[in-house]
């Protein structure tokens, strides 16, 4: 069958070069899998790339491996499945991210689990952290994912002890949709003492890998898989992490993707919230609980767009200012809880800025509810 | 002599209406303290300022307030004097904080103790807080102070219970200058159980009231002297605050007066902390220790203008990742602390931004340093 050849040719492409790799990905962009899988094999291609595949050319373990995903209930997931998600390589950066050869989509994914990619792509959020997290953390980390959980968000992580391995555990309590990707094949459980969680995620929400069956997880590994639990979660949030770890990485790959990037604040005695406290001090979402983070998650894709620059009484509000001050009515009054459901910022986060405005003037309290201050224009 | 007939008026007009008073500033702009307190003692004024101060006209009690100030080795500051500070009563909101009552300098400050009020405000920071702070809070409160006072930062507060006395006694114990401003009278020491710690604030630092001698504190007063409070500050620190509090009402007023608002984290799990998330998601700047707030406090005023907004490579980069993004040097490598210095950011503060440059392909790691990575215009 032509399907089955041609998802043959997806596999040996999948392992014929270290992914991600820019040059399979252009061709197979120009002249399609089969195609470019012939052409692989023959050596029939750019210098840069028979370089790229001169090891692994000969390799014809397509068959092999896919017998391997198949028998362990598995599939492999290509951009000619039903159920693949659309990757958003762009954002800040733009060009510039998507040269650098990380910064592009996985060729294919090779996946356990009863989840459809899509479906939990489109409605999720990473949850990240340090392996030597604290019971604090553990605990937020638990929260999050429970209350996303129970809002039907997903919850992607990288499958790793500490933050990552409560995210999941959280979300499976809760009978949520969760999904790990792995930084090595679909059948290299790591770490081990996680295969039985592992296993767990693959009976109820869905273990992915762009590495072919047998790979060993390695440093390069961990950081090139980080940008799939960035891209795969329209939020990234970090709960508890060190000034450099991989948790800062993955939230780094978020903001050069546009994805929404959280961070949960600590104690400033605690070195495993210093991380989050240096992305807050960066530009990250502060997040205390997961109500906020549905909020991020459920319009994620409007903060790439360009802030309107007024000039006028409302020219240096900050933004959750402008969104109160939008959400007050044309006419009459509102109480904070309905400016909160208006603006759509939590209840808690709009007394502030409802403040801010009556000091500005633009904001009047009334009988306590709030009404607009006409300014001239 | 003329000096002592002028410092009588503004006493009597300290005294006449409940400050602050627009009409009275209004008038002693126009005329002078000594006609403006005769016209209002002969009630030739407008017939607003007539309304505000027909209740105590009649009070002549500046030579008793006088007397009882200088009993207490205090002094009236006001607008002739060498120490008056500038009170920066614009910024955000312009003419709409100027308009309203509140938004006024104080016209006179009844002060007792050696420092200078125009040194102090020159390089100061006011810590604020919630009376039922946590020892968490505490713990912060005091490093901040401590850390504030050994750089010659001087620490106001209102000396209140919990954080604020907590900031007023380790700034103190550093040899620190600090201020506490009152909302009553300067003889009416409050909070009875601080009143041994204002007396030493008063030998050592600054009590300051705009409230003449006998004026009892009172909800709004203490709405009034957090403007003070705000404005003396050239950042306002919140410790730990709940949701509705003195506190966020201070960092409102700093925001409005285009004064820096800074909160510190701490855990979600702390309704004492709540406070200051809602700030942080509003805008504040996180810190979380002493050398963060004096880097604030170094170039306050900065922050008022308008950014620049390119269109580029650099569209889009966070403000940290600009500040860092230029600190690179235009040919050879940097140190992440060179970059640092350079930037004006914390250590910490430059490797979430180093890394996410990084990502976008504008900066370049080399051997444990960092080089800018060329983009055409």
């Amino acid at each position: 069958m032509t399907d089955d050849v041609t998802t043959l040719a997806w596999a040996y492409l999948s392992r014929v070069a270290e992914p991600p790799c820019d040059e399979i990905a252009t061709l197979v962009g120009e002249v399609g899998p089969l195609e470019a899988s012939h052409r692989v094999a023959a050596a029939e291609v750019s210098d840069a790339l028979r370089e790229r595949t001169a090891a692994r050319r000969d390799i014809h373990a397509a068959e092999a491996d896919l017998n391997l995903l198949e028998r362990r209930g598995g599939r492999l997931i290509t951009p000619d499945s039903d159920e693949w998600p659309t990757f958003a390589f762009t954002g800040f950066g733009g060009a510039a991210v998507r040269e650098r050869p990380q910064g592009r989509p996985p060729l294919v994914l090779w996946a356990i689990g009863p989840a459809r990619l899509d479906e939990v792509a489109e409605r999720s959020a990473a949850i990240v952290g340090t392996r030597a997290c604290s019971s604090y953390g553990e605990h937020v980390a638990a929260e999050l994912a429970n209350g996303l959980a129970e809002r039907e968000v997903a919850v992607v992580s990288g499958g790793a002890y500490g933050i990552d391995g409560v995210a999941h555990r959280a979300a499976l309590a809760a009978d949520g949709p969760t999904v790990a990707v792995l930084a090595g094949g679909i059948d290299v459980l790591y770490p081990a003492g996680h295969s039985s969680l592992l296993h767990r995620i693959s009976n109820a929400g869905l273990l992915l890998t762009e590495y072919p069956p047998g790979v060993r997880p390695a440093r390069h590994r961990f950081l090139t898989r980080n940008r799939l639990v960035a891209a795969l979660g329209a939020a990234t949030v970090v709960v508890e992490a060190g000034v450099r770890s991989g948790a800062a990485n993955t939230a780094a790959w978020a903001r050069a993707l546009g994805r929404v990037v959280c961070a949960v604040p600590g104690p400033v005695t605690s070195a495993s919230s210093m991380g989050c406290h240096v992305l807050l001090r960066g530009g990250a979402e502060l997040v205390t609980r997961a109500d906020e983070v549905v909020e991020l998650v459920g319009r994620a894709g409007e903060f790439a767009d360009e802030e309107p620059r007024p000039t006028g009484p409302l020219d240096g509000l900050s933004d959750a200012e402008k969104q109160v001050y939008e959400a007050l009515p044309a006419r009459g009054v509102r109480s904070a809880d309905e400016i909160a459901v208006a603006s759509g910022l939590a209840p808690t986060a709009v007394l502030g800025p409802l403040a801010m405005l009556e000091i500005a003037g633009l904001a009047r309290r009334d009988d306590g509810c709030w009404r607009l201050v006409r300014t001239s224009p």
